[in-house]
């Protein structure tokens, strides 16, 4: 009871994906996901603060990647560069390899309202958070929000698409993709 | 009592404004706002679910709208006219004029978190209903995700800008700004 259990965070995520799956979000139990992975309640809480946190808890990290890679982005990259630059570090270091649980994660996430909240909530302040790397790269504010904007709203296509696909492209494809799309979109000359 | 009240709707949306503005959302109630308003709760409920609806009801008719001026632009246009045609009609069928109420309304948002969630919601449905209108037109998948998540954010980045600055600029102006900007930040030709 209560002992180090050095794979206990995993265990626990993985009998709460398991029984989320099976039964539904909403009917699952901190002690149903605690007895299903063989745990205590007690070690559940020392990993996650609810239930909702199992799917959101990796996530954590990501607010302070990503100021990490906006800082560390070259100085004189354009912020396209720097979406780009930043994109790819993110499917390097956090993405690529986890499409099969992910994918479990978002037909959970898609099953409930209120997780898809949480998500919304999430890219919501994710945006804010690339958005205060570009002004402290010296980049305007309506520049800064709209750059934001794109990174988030680029990446969410390309992981949709290489969670949707089964054609076993990898998500830099995607990626990169997405991005070309983004210009063949936005850099059309305008007639009048 | 229960009679036709010419104003109604308008006297409670203004009531509820002051009393959200005065005393903060949460602690108003419905009885409040229709006192405020000399109207009977039973009126209330015949416009609104709720007390939050009294800020979200306007936006009812935006999907409608979406979708009407997604079907009525050009056949030829491509995706980054449409945007400008509905940003265009957006402004001057439903923004233009408004920025008073609308600034009152935002604060009044961001002092509540529930309320934010109803907010980014909305956005989210927003730019699912543009997807849509743009699959309708014959557009791929992913340049239809990404040119619907582009269409949300220009417009809110600009609305921003409008509501925040107070030099007088038309809103028509700043959506006029923030497609400029979005050509300069994705319109760059990317070194290596």
């Amino acid at each position: 009871m209560g002992r180090w259990e050095p794979d206990a965070r995993e265990r626990l995520q993985r009998a709460a994906l398991a029984l989320f799956t099976e039964q539904g979000f909403a009917s699952t139990t901190v002690p149903q996901i605690t007895a299903r992975a063989g745990l205590t309640t007690r070690t559940f809480f020392r990993y996650f603060a609810d239930k909702r946190e199992v799917l959101f808890a990796d996530e954590e990290r990501l607010p302070a990647l990503v100021r990490t890679l906006m800082a560390t982005a070259p100085a004189s990259a354009e912020p396209i560069e720097v979406i780009a630059y930043g994109l790819d570090a993110l499917v390097t270091e956090v993405f690529e390899g986890r499409a099969d649980y992910l994918r479990v994660r978002r037909r959970i996430i898609e099953s409930d309202g209120g997780l898809q909240e949480r998500e919304l909530r999430k890219l919501a302040s994710l945006s804010g958070e690339i958005r205060e790397g570009f002004l402290q790269r010296g980049v305007d504010e309506l520049t800064a929000t709209l750059a934001a904007d794109l990174a988030v709203s680029t990446f969410r296509a390309a992981v949709g698409r290489w969670l949707g696909d089964d054609d076993g492209r990898e998500l830099a494809e995607h990626v990169h993709q997405a991005l070309q799309l983004l210009g063949a979109i936005v850099c059309v000359p305008r007639r009048a």
